[in-house]
């Protein structure tokens, strides 16, 4: 993969809350920003014809900036896809998504090349190829949100897996009999770790009447998110911060495994929580430390993502880019 | 990698127990076989001198056999270990080896080129080149026996890691708060199930006056092991069975996560407990099915290792044949 080659491309971030599209150039500045509510309880199509009209938008804008033209168009979307043909396969993001063949209709709406990446594998790229993680050949990106997913480099290539779903790192078993996780299976580390668990505990918490803290903050269980338990948390309440502390455990246990598995030489952790809770990533080191064998600890440095929000923006850069010169991809245009 | 190019080398099986050479040939024919007991009580030295003699009367033998010179030599051996520089780091599994030079040693002796890989890998290669893994780019061999291992191939390369020491499922948390690894960390699948554990299981059960099928073939908690559990179990022992039952979930929730990660096209069981213990694949089966995402779970096959035992002798056959042509690998000879 040739970097010098990179041209600059449309980049389009399908999220399960917004729609977020750009014009992203060799030199990584993002411009021409785009977003719209994603609003996929209007149906697939309403969607489709959404991001279609948000990258005509940014495309038009770059054209009047007098920016380069695109010579190719990302698609950034949850999992599980089917990279190759560019379809989102049966993602439970996107309310109604199985088996749409995303690329093919942003093709023909801009007339240019489309190529589909999972969420998490665009984000890989992005901090290896432009991030903390650049010039390193192992990598393993952890991004901690709503939920819990990964990107993972190993042999300075993308671990893609034999059909394209391998990094679903957020489950993992970390308790065998945990909670249950939104696919109704127990002790994953998502059920534990991601926002939606932290949420979880907290209303249960409130419901007992067990979080005088967060009780002090709402008495409406169906307000409580993450951020109020982390909320209810820094102000002192045991009970919230005994679930954070639970969360943090969970997730250095799940990247000491991935230490033990791959040996790697950086985890870089993004996602609004690793990105909003900073001793996150003193977790996870300590997490390493206490769990990982001392050869493979000692080695992997633990970052936080240098571009933030924007690396499903950026990572589809040198994917785009990438992919444009192989035939593996299919594509109508180009 | 050309696998017409091989040539015959001669493989060395460093074990825990026993030090096993043979000649391999390009068609994976494992002959002229010696076996010695390790006695790693004995000292460095004393199994060095074991393990060059050994090698020695192999040479020796298949030139009087007639079979065809070998290239090179192959070192199977626990890890950690760094199988650029040929040495072996500190492996738990052999008391006192910490920084052993052991290719360097191996090749004064014999005046060959030697290489030295982790056991596990060594077994991924077997299996992937020449045996059930066969063709396919995602592989991971998993080994259950006294502990738990694995090797891993992606992208139709191993994956070795930063420093080598890719690979250690054994050593991915399952249970947060379970029972001390050999290590002193809680919870690895190693602690719930390899052999060692299911021996400390039925130890504890036999102290404990909870396992009258076990205590009906030994009282001695000393001579227990995972063999004499398992025996316990098929003759109705329910505790014992419990036990059983417990190891192969977790090893089913080890592998359900690797599929999760790695979206493998096969998982390969091998060692011990995986040859004599044929419903271990159908847990692990059974595991992915219901703790993994449908479509790795559906690509996925489970197969027992086509070599056995040989593994670490046959693995060794592309390994050496590769690394003759790969100047990061150092040698003083050939």
């Amino acid at each position: 993969m040739d970097e010098v080659a990179d041209r600059s491309i449309l980049a389009i971030d399908l999220g399960g809350t917004r729609i977020r599209a750009a014009h992203v150039s060799p030199d990584l500045v993002v411009s021409c920003r785009r977003v719209v509510d994603t609003r996929d309880e209007e149906g697939v199509e309403a969607v489709i014809d959404r991001i279609c009209a948000t990258a005509v938008a940014v495309r038009d804008d770059a054209q009047r900036a007098g920016l380069p033209d695109p010579v190719g168009i990302g698609i950034s979307s949850p999992g599980p896809l089917d990279p190759w043909r560019g379809v989102v396969l049966e993602t439970p993001n996107l309310a109604g998504w199985s088996g749409v063949p995303i690329t093919e209709r942003v093709e023909a709406a801009l007339g240019l090349p489309a190529f589909l990446e999972r969420d998490t594998n665009v984000a890989v790229m992005a901090e290896w190829r432009h991030g903390v993680a650049r010039g390193s050949d192992d990598v393993v990106y952890v991004t901690v949100s709503t939920g819990i997913g990964g990107g993972i480099v190993v042999n300075g290539e993308p671990l893609i897996g034999t059909d394209g779903t391998a990094g679903e790192i957020g489950h993992l078993t970390v308790e065998l009999d945990g909670p249950l996780c939104g696919d109704g299976v127990p002790g994953h580390v998502e059920a534990i770790g991601s926002g939606t668990a932290i949420a979880r505990e907290g209303r249960a918490l409130l419901e007992r009447g067990e979080a005088p803290g967060l009780a002090a903050l709402t008495n409406d269980p169906t307000a409580v998110d993450a951020e109020l338990v982390a909320r209810a948390a820094d102000e002192g309440d045991a009970a919230c911060q005994a679930v954070l502390a639970h969360a943090w455990e969970a997730i250095g246990a799940m990247c000491a495994g991935l230490v033990n598995v791959l040996n790697p030489e950086v985890i870089v952790l993004g996602g609004s929580i690793a990105m909003h809770r900073p001793e996150l990533r003193d977790a996870v080191r300590a997490g390493i430390d206490r769990r990982a064998f001392p050869i493979p600890a000692r080695r992997v440095r633990v970052e936080v993502a240098e571009h933030g929000d924007d690396v499903s923006l950026i990572g589809l850069l040198p994917i785009v880019n990438q992919r444009l010169n192989d035939p593996a991809f299919r594509r109508q245009t180009g």
